[in-house]
């Protein structure tokens, strides 16, 4: 039986390996492609490519930036004492979004999952104890999931920087268990970070 | 308020574009570009550069194709007498995997329809009138949707081509009506064919 021919197939296969995209999908786009005027291939190939070569992760916070240090790291209004620490790079945009926090970010880059084979030194918590070190760095704001694995890396770094004198604290309870920042509403988010407890 | 950098709006903005992709599941994807190995977003460019570059519409059939003619047109052991019309490229490889068609193709690229500015000479029909002449052409089955666009586009056909002494046809109902070819699964599809009726 003949197929569709291999640049189409070809072209399906690698866009049904991108998040949310299954092969009905895939193929779907990929006729749309070849049918539609050069620019089209074009114009998203080439964004592709800009996005991966001009975004890197800052040097400091982990965050997704143009230039190092980031945007954040870099301006001189924020605050430099305080660090939201968050799970992933897109956390950083979501509490960005609420407009309720001045201070500056630290991703951790996932959560300790002994499970997943993923232990603390995989995470960028050595940069975060660096930061508190030479930052002079007060107060962490841990804005982790409320999930098991969350609970845990929370813990493990309130009893490792809390003793350095470090207030540490989580945002409060308001953004659904399970459920990811991206999904909170501003106000939900502005709530946890009001009623944020400390950890130890 | 901070957004995301430049380049990653810029490539969901690209994304949302393709069809159904919306401005979310764009993003989802633009994130998981740029916090990917280079090698990511550099294969989906490069399949989508390599199906836009490679394939091309067969000169004869209308169909996608690497090569001209396409793989059906240059079949010998296909019926080039007995055309398939079809309204787009895709619905080729939708009869094709009924396996009960033995001819040959051709896309019309669309139905007539006046309200939306698509008259007779903005379809394939100088092409197909030029193979019934060339070709030895003795039946053409219709194959396009079961529309008010469809019927009037066979209707139209079947006027302008049974005076010239070629047998015209539409696949049987059987495919739900407003429906496209794509939908339909093989045993639909088969029937469709063999109970095709003669158009005029």
């Amino acid at each position: 039986v003949p197929s569709l021919p291999e640049p189409i197939t070809a072209l399906t296969a690698a866009l049904s390996k991108l998040p949310g995209i299954g092969p009905r999908s895939a193929e779907r786009i990929a006729l749309h492609i070849v049918q539609s005027e050069k620019l089209v291939a074009e114009n998203v190939a080439r964004a592709l490519i800009h996005a991966r070569e001009k975004i890197s992760l800052c040097d400091i916070c982990g965050g997704l930036t143009e230039r190092q240090p980031c945007d954040f790291c870099s301006d001189p209004r924020r605050d430099h004492s305080l660090i939201c620490l968050v799970e992933r790079a897109v956390d950083v945009f979501s509490i960005e979004k609420s407009g309720v926090f001045r201070g500056t970010y630290h991703v951790l880059g996932g959560k300790i999952s002994p499970l997943n084979g993923v232990e603390p030194e995989d995470l960028r918590i050595a940069e975060l104890e660096r930061r508190c070190a030479s930052e002079g760095v007060k107060e962490i704001i841990i804005a982790l999931p409320s999930d098991v694995e969350g609970d845990a890396t929370s813990f493990y770094l309130g009893k490792l920087l809390s003793p350095r004198g470090v207030k540490m604290s989580r945002i409060a309870h308001g953004i659904p268990v399970g459920s990811g920042l991206e999904f909170a509403d501003e106000l939900t988010l502005s709530r946890a970070m009001e009623g944020r407890r400390e950890l130890l």
